[in-house]
Protein backbone atom coordinates (compact mmCIF):
# COMPACT_ATOMS: atom_id res chain seq x y z
CA UNK A 1 0.00 0.00 0.00
CA UNK A 2 1.55 3.35 -0.90
CA UNK A 3 1.83 5.96 1.57
CA UNK A 4 -1.28 8.53 1.85
CA UNK A 5 -0.13 12.18 0.87
CA UNK A 6 -1.54 14.51 3.26
CA UNK A 7 -3.57 17.35 1.96
CA UNK A 8 -1.59 20.59 1.21
CA UNK A 9 -3.68 23.34 1.48
CA UNK A 10 -6.77 22.49 3.50
CA UNK A 11 -9.30 25.78 3.99
CA UNK A 12 -11.45 25.81 6.77
CA UNK A 13 -14.81 27.70 6.14
CA UNK A 14 -16.48 28.09 10.05
CA UNK A 15 -13.87 29.16 12.38
CA UNK A 16 -15.72 27.97 15.70
CA UNK A 17 -14.70 25.48 18.49
CA UNK A 18 -14.55 22.71 15.72
CA UNK A 19 -13.53 24.37 12.74
CA UNK A 20 -10.51 26.86 14.72
CA UNK A 21 -9.40 22.97 16.91
CA UNK A 22 -9.05 21.17 13.44
CA UNK A 23 -6.72 24.50 12.00
CA UNK A 24 -4.77 23.99 15.09
CA UNK A 25 -4.15 20.71 14.75
CA UNK A 26 -3.20 21.27 11.22
CA UNK A 27 -0.44 23.41 12.50
CA UNK A 28 0.32 21.28 15.55
CA UNK A 29 1.07 18.61 12.69
CA UNK A 30 2.22 19.70 9.87
CA UNK A 31 3.77 23.01 11.02
CA UNK A 32 3.88 25.38 7.83
CA UNK A 33 4.41 22.66 5.10
CA UNK A 34 0.39 22.54 4.66
CA UNK A 35 -1.37 25.85 4.08
CA UNK A 36 -4.45 27.15 6.09
CA UNK A 37 -6.95 28.93 4.65
CA UNK A 38 -9.50 31.06 5.86
CA UNK A 39 -13.11 32.56 4.24
CA UNK A 40 -13.84 35.97 4.07
CA UNK A 41 -17.63 35.60 5.07
CA UNK A 42 -16.58 34.08 8.40
CA UNK A 43 -16.48 36.77 10.98
CA UNK A 44 -13.79 34.98 12.99
CA UNK A 45 -11.35 34.83 10.07
CA UNK A 46 -9.51 37.53 10.23
CA UNK A 47 -9.52 37.28 14.12
CA UNK A 48 -7.65 33.67 13.15
CA UNK A 49 -5.03 35.46 10.45
CA UNK A 50 -3.72 37.75 12.97
CA UNK A 51 -3.45 34.87 15.46
CA UNK A 52 -1.80 32.85 12.62
CA UNK A 53 -4.01 30.50 13.11
CA UNK A 54 -4.80 30.40 9.72
CA UNK A 55 -2.17 31.71 6.55
CA UNK A 56 -4.43 33.48 4.77
CA UNK A 57 -8.36 34.36 3.94
CA UNK A 58 -9.76 33.93 0.78
CA UNK A 59 -13.54 33.87 -1.08
CA UNK A 60 -15.04 30.71 -1.62
CA UNK A 61 -14.73 31.81 -5.37
CA UNK A 62 -10.66 32.17 -5.33
CA UNK A 63 -10.79 29.06 -3.71
CA UNK A 64 -10.51 26.35 -7.15
CA UNK A 65 -6.64 25.74 -7.34
CA UNK A 66 -5.73 26.95 -4.47
CA UNK A 67 -7.12 23.74 -1.50
CA UNK A 68 -7.19 20.15 -1.93
CA UNK A 69 -9.41 20.05 1.21
CA UNK A 70 -12.46 22.39 2.08
CA UNK A 71 -13.60 21.71 5.78
CA UNK A 72 -17.22 22.94 6.16
CA UNK A 73 -17.47 23.91 9.65
CA UNK A 74 -19.98 26.81 9.69
CA UNK A 75 -23.51 26.27 12.08
CA UNK A 76 -25.49 23.61 10.97
CA UNK A 77 -28.62 26.20 10.19
CA UNK A 78 -26.16 27.49 6.98
CA UNK A 79 -24.63 24.00 5.94
CA UNK A 80 -26.55 23.70 2.57
CA UNK A 81 -25.94 27.56 1.80
CA UNK A 82 -21.96 27.09 2.45
CA UNK A 83 -22.70 23.75 0.32
CA UNK A 84 -24.17 26.12 -2.23
CA UNK A 85 -21.50 28.25 -2.22
CA UNK A 86 -19.15 25.89 -2.77
CA UNK A 87 -20.63 24.44 -6.00
CA UNK A 88 -20.91 27.53 -7.35
CA UNK A 89 -17.27 28.44 -6.74
CA UNK A 90 -16.44 25.32 -8.51
CA UNK A 91 -18.62 25.51 -11.42
CA UNK A 92 -17.53 25.29 -14.78
CA UNK A 93 -14.23 23.63 -12.83
CA UNK A 94 -14.09 20.15 -14.54
CA UNK A 95 -10.64 19.27 -14.12
CA UNK A 96 -10.23 16.42 -11.94
CA UNK A 97 -6.43 16.84 -11.70
CA UNK A 98 -7.18 19.41 -9.02
CA UNK A 99 -10.23 17.89 -7.63
CA UNK A 100 -10.88 18.85 -4.30
CA UNK A 101 -12.45 17.29 -0.86
CA UNK A 102 -14.94 18.55 0.96
CA UNK A 103 -15.90 17.73 4.76
CA UNK A 104 -18.35 18.71 6.99
CA UNK A 105 -18.54 17.89 10.68
CA UNK A 106 -22.30 18.35 11.25
CA UNK A 107 -24.08 16.53 14.27
CA UNK A 108 -26.83 15.45 12.15
CA UNK A 109 -26.31 13.34 9.04
CA UNK A 110 -28.50 11.78 6.72
CA UNK A 111 -29.86 14.59 4.89
CA UNK A 112 -26.39 16.03 4.55
CA UNK A 113 -25.32 13.13 3.33
CA UNK A 114 -28.19 12.86 0.48
CA UNK A 115 -27.40 16.30 -0.17
CA UNK A 116 -23.89 15.45 -0.18
CA UNK A 117 -24.12 12.54 -3.09
CA UNK A 118 -26.28 14.97 -5.39
CA UNK A 119 -23.80 17.96 -5.26
CA UNK A 120 -20.53 15.64 -5.85
CA UNK A 121 -19.70 15.88 -9.44
CA UNK A 122 -16.98 17.68 -11.30
CA UNK A 123 -13.96 19.00 -9.80
CA UNK A 124 -16.12 18.16 -6.21
CA UNK A 125 -16.66 15.64 -3.90
CA UNK A 126 -18.18 15.94 -0.61
CA UNK A 127 -17.51 13.45 2.28
CA UNK A 128 -20.07 13.49 5.11
CA UNK A 129 -18.22 13.08 8.38
CA UNK A 130 -18.58 13.91 11.97
CA UNK A 131 -16.17 13.91 14.99
CA UNK A 132 -17.97 13.07 18.47
CA UNK A 133 -15.78 15.80 20.28
CA UNK A 134 -16.34 18.74 21.47
CA UNK A 135 -16.45 20.68 25.02
CA UNK A 136 -19.15 23.32 26.43
CA UNK A 137 -17.33 26.50 25.34
CA UNK A 138 -17.91 27.30 21.37
CA UNK A 139 -15.95 30.02 19.34
CA UNK A 140 -12.43 30.39 18.02
CA UNK A 141 -11.50 31.45 21.44
CA UNK A 142 -12.26 28.03 22.54
CA UNK A 143 -10.34 26.27 20.21
CA UNK A 144 -7.64 23.66 21.14
CA UNK A 145 -5.38 21.21 19.87
CA UNK A 146 -5.71 17.19 20.62
CA UNK A 147 -9.71 18.01 21.06
CA UNK A 148 -10.30 14.86 18.70
CA UNK A 149 -7.91 12.77 20.41
CA UNK A 150 -9.30 9.25 20.88
CA UNK A 151 -13.01 10.06 20.31
CA UNK A 152 -15.11 8.73 17.16
CA UNK A 153 -15.05 10.67 14.55
CA UNK A 154 -17.78 9.48 11.45
CA UNK A 155 -17.52 9.03 7.88
CA UNK A 156 -20.75 8.38 5.60
CA UNK A 157 -20.01 7.78 2.09
CA UNK A 158 -22.50 8.00 -0.01
CA UNK A 159 -22.77 6.26 -4.02
CA UNK A 160 -20.78 8.86 -5.56
CA UNK A 161 -17.68 8.65 -3.12
CA UNK A 162 -14.47 6.91 -4.63
CA UNK A 163 -12.62 4.77 -2.02
CA UNK A 164 -9.21 6.88 -2.59
CA UNK A 165 -11.19 10.12 -1.28
CA UNK A 166 -12.85 8.53 1.73
CA UNK A 167 -9.11 6.67 2.47
CA UNK A 168 -8.08 10.54 1.83
CA UNK A 169 -10.42 11.55 4.47
CA UNK A 170 -9.94 8.61 6.74
CA UNK A 171 -6.24 9.26 7.00
CA UNK A 172 -6.57 13.03 7.21
CA UNK A 173 -9.04 12.01 10.77
CA UNK A 174 -6.75 9.65 12.06
CA UNK A 175 -3.56 12.12 12.11
CA UNK A 176 -5.78 14.10 13.94
CA UNK A 177 -6.43 11.47 16.69
CA UNK A 178 -9.63 10.65 15.51
CA UNK A 179 -11.22 7.31 15.54
CA UNK A 180 -12.61 6.84 12.13
CA UNK A 181 -15.80 5.02 12.00
CA UNK A 182 -17.46 4.03 8.72
CA UNK A 183 -21.84 4.31 9.60
CA UNK A 184 -24.30 4.76 7.21
CA UNK A 185 -26.17 7.87 7.97
CA UNK A 186 -29.64 6.60 9.11
CA UNK A 187 -27.68 4.44 11.77
CA UNK A 188 -25.91 7.38 12.59
CA UNK A 189 -28.59 9.69 12.99
CA UNK A 190 -30.30 6.60 15.15
CA UNK A 191 -27.38 6.52 17.26
CA UNK A 192 -25.79 10.15 17.53
CA UNK A 193 -29.92 10.57 18.41
CA UNK A 194 -29.01 8.19 21.46
CA UNK A 195 -25.67 9.26 23.15
CA UNK A 196 -25.48 12.52 21.57
CA UNK A 197 -28.38 14.40 20.80
CA UNK A 198 -30.80 13.05 23.51
CA UNK A 199 -27.94 13.12 26.20
CA UNK A 200 -27.67 16.97 25.37
CA UNK A 201 -31.70 17.06 25.97
CA UNK A 202 -31.64 14.97 29.25
CA UNK A 203 -28.58 17.21 30.47
CA UNK A 204 -30.51 20.50 30.08
CA UNK A 205 -33.41 19.10 31.43
CA UNK A 206 -31.86 17.56 34.72
CA UNK A 207 -30.01 21.30 35.49
CA UNK A 208 -33.89 22.96 34.38
CA UNK A 209 -35.65 20.75 36.46
CA UNK A 210 -33.55 21.80 39.51
CA UNK A 211 -32.53 25.06 39.02
CA UNK A 212 -36.23 25.82 38.02
CA UNK A 213 -38.26 23.54 40.91
CA UNK A 214 -35.39 24.36 43.41
CA UNK A 215 -33.14 26.75 42.82
CA UNK A 216 -31.34 26.91 46.36
CA UNK A 217 -30.05 23.55 46.06
CA UNK A 218 -27.43 24.74 43.31
CA UNK A 219 -25.68 26.30 46.30
CA UNK A 220 -24.74 22.85 47.25
CA UNK A 221 -23.95 21.69 43.55
CA UNK A 222 -20.42 19.94 43.42
CA UNK A 223 -18.42 17.96 40.72
CA UNK A 224 -21.08 15.86 40.03
CA UNK A 225 -23.93 18.18 39.11
CA UNK A 226 -21.14 19.75 37.16
CA UNK A 227 -20.32 17.33 34.78
CA UNK A 228 -24.19 15.89 34.42
CA UNK A 229 -25.11 18.73 33.87
CA UNK A 230 -22.01 20.17 31.37
CA UNK A 231 -24.13 20.15 28.10
CA UNK A 232 -26.43 22.60 29.45
CA UNK A 233 -23.88 25.08 28.83
CA UNK A 234 -23.37 24.34 25.01
CA UNK A 235 -23.92 26.23 22.27
CA UNK A 236 -27.61 27.02 22.52
CA UNK A 237 -28.52 27.66 18.83
CA UNK A 238 -26.74 24.70 17.76
CA UNK A 239 -28.00 22.09 19.90
CA UNK A 240 -31.54 23.43 19.00
CA UNK A 241 -30.74 23.23 15.72
CA UNK A 242 -29.56 19.36 15.92
CA UNK A 243 -32.75 18.50 18.12
CA UNK A 244 -35.01 20.04 15.39
CA UNK A 245 -33.19 17.78 12.45
CA UNK A 246 -33.75 15.17 14.66
CA UNK A 247 -36.57 15.21 16.27
CA UNK A 248 -38.30 12.01 15.33
CA UNK A 249 -35.25 9.85 16.59
CA UNK A 250 -34.86 11.91 19.49
CA UNK A 251 -38.64 12.41 20.51
CA UNK A 252 -39.61 8.48 20.14
CA UNK A 253 -36.33 7.93 22.67
CA UNK A 254 -37.67 10.25 24.92
CA UNK A 255 -41.10 8.35 25.44
CA UNK A 256 -38.59 5.14 26.43
CA UNK A 257 -36.61 6.43 28.99
CA UNK A 258 -40.02 7.78 30.28
CA UNK A 259 -40.71 3.86 30.24
CA UNK A 260 -37.84 3.17 31.40
CA UNK A 261 -38.34 5.57 34.35
CA UNK A 262 -42.14 4.09 34.89
CA UNK A 263 -40.66 0.87 35.89
CA UNK A 264 -38.13 2.24 37.70
CA UNK A 265 -40.65 4.63 39.84
CA UNK A 266 -39.78 3.35 43.56
CA UNK A 267 -36.16 3.69 44.05
CA UNK A 268 -35.97 1.58 47.33
CA UNK A 269 -35.81 -1.78 45.34
CA UNK A 270 -32.54 -0.67 44.32
CA UNK A 271 -29.76 -3.09 44.48
CA UNK A 272 -26.21 -2.32 44.91
CA UNK A 273 -25.52 -4.48 41.83
CA UNK A 274 -27.25 -1.93 39.98
CA UNK A 275 -24.39 0.27 40.54
CA UNK A 276 -21.83 -2.12 40.20
CA UNK A 277 -23.13 -3.77 36.58
CA UNK A 278 -23.24 0.26 35.95
CA UNK A 279 -19.70 1.01 36.60
CA UNK A 280 -18.26 -2.20 35.03
CA UNK A 281 -19.91 -1.87 32.09
CA UNK A 282 -19.03 1.83 31.68
CA UNK A 283 -15.40 1.24 32.96
CA UNK A 284 -14.89 -1.23 30.10
CA UNK A 285 -16.79 0.61 27.67
CA UNK A 286 -13.91 3.54 28.63
CA UNK A 287 -11.19 1.28 28.39
CA UNK A 288 -11.93 -0.22 25.10
CA UNK A 289 -12.89 2.95 22.98
CA UNK A 290 -9.17 4.21 23.79
CA UNK A 291 -7.70 1.43 22.41
CA UNK A 292 -9.41 1.14 18.86
CA UNK B 1 -10.76 38.43 65.75
CA UNK B 2 -7.07 36.61 67.07
CA UNK B 3 -5.88 34.50 64.66
CA UNK B 4 -7.11 30.81 64.25
CA UNK B 5 -4.64 28.43 64.69
CA UNK B 6 -4.37 25.62 62.49
CA UNK B 7 -4.56 22.32 64.01
CA UNK B 8 -1.36 20.29 64.54
CA UNK B 9 -2.03 17.03 64.70
CA UNK B 10 -4.68 15.19 62.74
CA UNK B 11 -5.95 11.74 62.13
CA UNK B 12 -7.74 10.58 58.89
CA UNK B 13 -9.82 7.19 59.60
CA UNK B 14 -10.57 6.25 55.69
CA UNK B 15 -7.91 7.23 53.52
CA UNK B 16 -9.87 6.79 50.04
CA UNK B 17 -9.84 9.12 47.47
CA UNK B 18 -11.75 12.06 49.87
CA UNK B 19 -10.06 11.28 53.13
CA UNK B 20 -6.51 10.87 50.71
CA UNK B 21 -7.28 14.03 49.27
CA UNK B 22 -7.35 15.91 53.03
CA UNK B 23 -3.79 14.10 53.92
CA UNK B 24 -2.70 15.11 50.49
CA UNK B 25 -3.59 18.59 50.93
CA UNK B 26 -2.61 19.05 54.35
CA UNK B 27 1.04 18.37 53.35
CA UNK B 28 1.18 20.47 50.59
CA UNK B 29 -0.24 23.16 53.18
CA UNK B 30 1.79 22.73 56.07
CA UNK B 31 4.55 20.43 55.38
CA UNK B 32 5.65 18.72 58.18
CA UNK B 33 4.67 21.30 60.34
CA UNK B 34 1.40 19.19 61.00
CA UNK B 35 1.52 15.59 61.83
CA UNK B 36 -0.95 13.32 60.11
CA UNK B 37 -1.75 9.96 61.45
CA UNK B 38 -3.46 6.77 59.99
CA UNK B 39 -5.80 4.29 61.66
CA UNK B 40 -4.43 0.76 61.88
CA UNK B 41 -7.59 -0.77 60.83
CA UNK B 42 -7.32 1.05 57.99
CA UNK B 43 -6.62 -1.00 55.02
CA UNK B 44 -4.82 1.67 53.07
CA UNK B 45 -2.99 3.02 56.02
CA UNK B 46 0.34 1.39 55.54
CA UNK B 47 -0.03 2.23 51.93
CA UNK B 48 -0.43 5.69 53.22
CA UNK B 49 2.88 5.34 55.54
CA UNK B 50 4.66 4.20 52.79
CA UNK B 51 4.04 6.82 50.43
CA UNK B 52 4.27 9.75 53.21
CA UNK B 53 0.86 10.30 53.13
CA UNK B 54 0.88 9.93 56.83
CA UNK B 55 3.31 10.04 59.13
CA UNK B 56 2.30 7.24 61.29
CA UNK B 57 -0.12 4.48 62.33
CA UNK B 58 -1.91 4.28 65.32
CA UNK B 59 -5.15 2.62 66.69
CA UNK B 60 -8.11 4.59 67.87
CA UNK B 61 -7.23 3.67 71.52
CA UNK B 62 -4.25 5.88 70.86
CA UNK B 63 -5.06 8.61 69.56
CA UNK B 64 -5.94 10.66 73.12
CA UNK B 65 -3.60 13.12 73.37
CA UNK B 66 -1.44 12.61 70.17
CA UNK B 67 -4.23 14.42 67.83
CA UNK B 68 -5.89 17.54 67.52
CA UNK B 69 -8.18 16.74 64.47
CA UNK B 70 -9.73 13.25 63.65
CA UNK B 71 -11.35 13.19 60.01
CA UNK B 72 -13.77 10.48 59.95
CA UNK B 73 -13.70 9.56 56.16
CA UNK B 74 -15.11 5.69 56.00
CA UNK B 75 -17.29 4.09 54.44
CA UNK B 76 -20.35 5.60 54.66
CA UNK B 77 -21.53 2.15 55.73
CA UNK B 78 -19.25 1.95 58.61
CA UNK B 79 -19.73 5.52 59.88
CA UNK B 80 -21.38 5.17 63.07
CA UNK B 81 -19.27 2.01 63.97
CA UNK B 82 -16.06 4.22 63.72
CA UNK B 83 -17.98 6.92 65.66
CA UNK B 84 -18.35 4.39 68.25
CA UNK B 85 -14.80 3.55 68.45
CA UNK B 86 -13.50 7.24 68.75
CA UNK B 87 -15.79 7.44 71.87
CA UNK B 88 -14.57 4.64 72.88
CA UNK B 89 -10.87 5.58 72.85
CA UNK B 90 -12.19 9.14 74.87
CA UNK B 91 -13.87 7.41 77.27
CA UNK B 92 -12.85 8.30 80.82
CA UNK B 93 -10.72 11.63 78.96
CA UNK B 94 -12.49 14.83 80.63
CA UNK B 95 -9.77 16.77 80.16
CA UNK B 96 -11.23 19.84 77.80
CA UNK B 97 -7.47 21.34 77.79
CA UNK B 98 -6.75 18.61 75.29
CA UNK B 99 -10.04 18.36 73.42
CA UNK B 100 -10.34 16.73 69.98
CA UNK B 101 -12.67 17.76 67.48
CA UNK B 102 -13.61 15.10 64.77
CA UNK B 103 -15.40 15.60 61.35
CA UNK B 104 -17.05 13.75 59.42
CA UNK B 105 -17.23 14.23 55.61
CA UNK B 106 -20.05 11.90 54.81
CA UNK B 107 -23.05 12.70 52.14
CA UNK B 108 -25.98 12.62 54.23
CA UNK B 109 -26.21 14.44 57.32
CA UNK B 110 -29.58 14.30 58.92
CA UNK B 111 -29.12 10.69 61.46
CA UNK B 112 -24.91 11.52 61.11
CA UNK B 113 -25.83 14.84 62.94
CA UNK B 114 -27.97 13.75 65.53
CA UNK B 115 -25.88 10.66 66.23
CA UNK B 116 -22.84 13.26 66.40
CA UNK B 117 -24.73 15.45 69.03
CA UNK B 118 -25.48 12.51 71.37
CA UNK B 119 -21.79 11.64 71.29
CA UNK B 120 -20.38 14.90 71.69
CA UNK B 121 -19.47 15.12 75.54
CA UNK B 122 -16.31 15.01 77.55
CA UNK B 123 -12.72 15.62 75.64
CA UNK B 124 -14.85 15.02 71.91
CA UNK B 125 -16.66 17.29 70.17
CA UNK B 126 -18.16 16.32 66.47
CA UNK B 127 -18.90 18.16 63.89
CA UNK B 128 -21.05 17.11 60.84
CA UNK B 129 -19.38 17.94 57.19
CA UNK B 130 -19.58 17.16 53.92
CA UNK B 131 -17.47 18.54 50.85
CA UNK B 132 -19.39 18.47 48.06
CA UNK B 133 -16.23 17.64 46.14
CA UNK B 134 -15.66 13.96 44.00
CA UNK B 135 -14.04 12.38 41.27
CA UNK B 136 -15.27 8.87 39.32
CA UNK B 137 -12.37 7.35 40.78
CA UNK B 138 -12.24 6.20 44.46
CA UNK B 139 -9.30 4.99 46.39
CA UNK B 140 -6.41 7.04 47.66
CA UNK B 141 -4.69 5.73 44.19
CA UNK B 142 -6.49 8.56 43.39
CA UNK B 143 -6.44 10.84 45.62
CA UNK B 144 -5.28 14.86 44.71
CA UNK B 145 -4.51 18.02 45.70
CA UNK B 146 -6.80 20.61 45.28
CA UNK B 147 -9.94 18.25 44.92
CA UNK B 148 -12.33 20.66 47.00
CA UNK B 149 -10.81 23.98 45.91
CA UNK B 150 -14.02 26.68 45.09
CA UNK B 151 -15.90 23.60 46.14
CA UNK B 152 -18.98 24.10 48.36
CA UNK B 153 -18.29 22.18 51.70
CA UNK B 154 -21.25 22.01 54.16
CA UNK B 155 -20.82 22.52 58.12
CA UNK B 156 -24.39 20.82 59.94
CA UNK B 157 -23.87 22.11 63.47
CA UNK B 158 -25.99 21.05 66.68
CA UNK B 159 -26.75 22.41 69.81
CA UNK B 160 -23.34 21.01 71.31
CA UNK B 161 -21.20 22.65 68.89
CA UNK B 162 -19.46 25.44 70.47
CA UNK B 163 -18.53 28.10 68.01
CA UNK B 164 -15.12 28.17 68.50
CA UNK B 165 -14.54 24.77 67.21
CA UNK B 166 -17.03 25.52 64.17
CA UNK B 167 -14.58 28.19 63.60
CA UNK B 168 -11.45 26.30 63.88
CA UNK B 169 -13.45 23.54 61.55
CA UNK B 170 -14.43 26.63 59.28
CA UNK B 171 -10.79 27.86 59.13
CA UNK B 172 -9.60 23.99 58.57
CA UNK B 173 -11.88 23.64 55.51
CA UNK B 174 -11.07 27.56 53.97
CA UNK B 175 -7.45 26.48 53.49
CA UNK B 176 -8.82 23.37 51.91
CA UNK B 177 -9.82 25.31 49.41
CA UNK B 178 -13.20 24.59 50.55
CA UNK B 179 -16.34 26.99 50.52
CA UNK B 180 -18.08 26.92 53.70
CA UNK B 181 -21.52 26.62 54.11
CA UNK B 182 -23.83 26.47 57.31
CA UNK B 183 -26.76 24.15 56.81
CA UNK B 184 -29.20 22.51 58.62
CA UNK B 185 -29.09 18.65 58.35
CA UNK B 186 -32.80 18.35 56.96
CA UNK B 187 -32.00 21.21 54.04
CA UNK B 188 -28.57 19.50 53.77
CA UNK B 189 -30.43 16.06 53.11
CA UNK B 190 -33.33 17.72 50.62
CA UNK B 191 -30.81 20.30 48.58
CA UNK B 192 -28.03 17.36 48.33
CA UNK B 193 -30.97 14.83 47.37
CA UNK B 194 -31.59 16.88 44.55
CA UNK B 195 -28.10 18.17 43.19
CA UNK B 196 -26.17 15.13 44.33
CA UNK B 197 -27.89 12.34 45.18
CA UNK B 198 -30.58 12.22 42.37
CA UNK B 199 -28.16 12.96 39.80
CA UNK B 200 -25.72 10.27 40.50
CA UNK B 201 -29.38 8.45 40.83
CA UNK B 202 -30.10 9.81 36.86
CA UNK B 203 -26.38 9.80 35.47
CA UNK B 204 -26.51 6.13 36.16
CA UNK B 205 -30.05 5.31 34.59
CA UNK B 206 -29.13 7.94 31.28
CA UNK B 207 -26.30 5.54 31.11
CA UNK B 208 -27.84 1.95 31.94
CA UNK B 209 -31.02 3.02 29.50
CA UNK B 210 -28.46 3.35 26.56
CA UNK B 211 -25.84 0.60 27.45
CA UNK B 212 -29.05 -1.81 27.47
CA UNK B 213 -31.69 -0.62 25.00
CA UNK B 214 -29.57 0.27 22.45
CA UNK B 215 -25.87 -0.84 22.82
CA UNK B 216 -24.09 -0.42 19.74
CA UNK B 217 -24.99 3.42 20.17
CA UNK B 218 -21.80 3.48 22.48
CA UNK B 219 -19.26 3.22 19.47
CA UNK B 220 -20.56 7.11 18.51
CA UNK B 221 -19.90 7.83 22.20
CA UNK B 222 -17.97 11.12 22.84
CA UNK B 223 -17.41 13.83 24.89
CA UNK B 224 -21.10 14.66 26.38
CA UNK B 225 -21.82 10.88 26.93
CA UNK B 226 -18.76 10.61 29.05
CA UNK B 227 -19.54 14.06 31.28
CA UNK B 228 -23.00 13.47 31.71
CA UNK B 229 -22.72 9.59 32.35
CA UNK B 230 -19.54 10.33 34.67
CA UNK B 231 -21.29 9.70 38.06
CA UNK B 232 -22.43 5.64 36.77
CA UNK B 233 -18.20 4.93 37.31
CA UNK B 234 -18.85 6.07 40.67
CA UNK B 235 -17.81 4.19 43.77
CA UNK B 236 -21.02 2.01 43.15
CA UNK B 237 -21.47 0.93 47.38
CA UNK B 238 -21.10 4.39 48.11
CA UNK B 239 -23.90 5.26 45.98
CA UNK B 240 -25.99 2.84 46.97
CA UNK B 241 -25.71 3.60 50.63
CA UNK B 242 -26.20 7.33 49.67
CA UNK B 243 -29.20 6.95 48.03
CA UNK B 244 -30.82 3.88 50.73
CA UNK B 245 -30.58 6.66 52.90
CA UNK B 246 -31.79 9.22 51.28
CA UNK B 247 -34.34 7.28 49.95
CA UNK B 248 -37.86 9.29 50.62
CA UNK B 249 -36.11 12.77 49.54
CA UNK B 250 -34.99 11.08 45.96
CA UNK B 251 -38.02 8.99 45.54
CA UNK B 252 -39.71 12.37 45.78
CA UNK B 253 -37.74 14.13 43.39
CA UNK B 254 -37.76 11.20 40.82
CA UNK B 255 -41.80 11.46 40.99
CA UNK B 256 -41.54 15.37 40.29
CA UNK B 257 -39.04 14.96 37.60
CA UNK B 258 -41.41 11.84 35.44
CA UNK B 259 -44.11 14.79 35.86
CA UNK B 260 -41.10 17.40 34.35
CA UNK B 261 -40.49 14.99 31.84
CA UNK B 262 -44.60 13.89 30.66
CA UNK B 263 -45.08 17.78 30.03
CA UNK B 264 -42.58 17.83 28.03
CA UNK B 265 -43.34 14.96 26.06
CA UNK B 266 -43.52 16.29 22.67
CA UNK B 267 -39.94 18.12 21.89
CA UNK B 268 -40.84 19.16 18.68
CA UNK B 269 -42.43 22.24 20.59
CA UNK B 270 -38.71 23.35 22.46
CA UNK B 271 -37.93 27.11 21.33
CA UNK B 272 -34.25 27.87 21.12
CA UNK B 273 -34.67 30.26 24.15
CA UNK B 274 -35.15 26.85 26.30
CA UNK B 275 -31.30 26.35 25.82
CA UNK B 276 -30.33 29.99 25.84
CA UNK B 277 -32.12 30.31 29.07
CA UNK B 278 -29.86 27.01 30.58
CA UNK B 279 -26.68 28.29 29.37
CA UNK B 280 -27.28 31.76 30.98
CA UNK B 281 -28.53 30.41 34.10
CA UNK B 282 -25.47 27.64 34.08
CA UNK B 283 -22.76 29.91 33.04
CA UNK B 284 -24.28 32.76 35.46
CA UNK B 285 -24.27 29.55 38.82
CA UNK B 286 -20.63 28.86 37.55
CA UNK B 287 -19.10 31.86 37.74
CA UNK B 288 -20.86 32.95 40.99
CA UNK B 289 -20.21 29.82 42.59
CA UNK B 290 -16.24 30.59 42.17
CA UNK B 291 -16.20 34.11 43.37
CA UNK B 292 -17.90 33.24 46.86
Amino acid sequence: MSEIQPFKSIAVSGLGLIGGSIAKDIRRLYGRAVHIVGIDEDGDANYALGKAIVDSVVSYNELPGKVDLIVLATPLSIISEATQKVVAAYRGHNNTKNKVTVIDVASVKNDITSMFKNETRGAVEFVATHPMAGTEFSGIHHAKQHLFEKKPWIICEHSNNRPATLEHVASFVSKLGGVVRYVDPLTHDKYAGAVSHMTILLSNYIFDFFATEQPESLNLAGDGFISTTRLASGNPDLHHEIIKRNGRVVNELLTEFRSYLEERADITTLEPDFFQQNKRRRDEWLRNRTHD
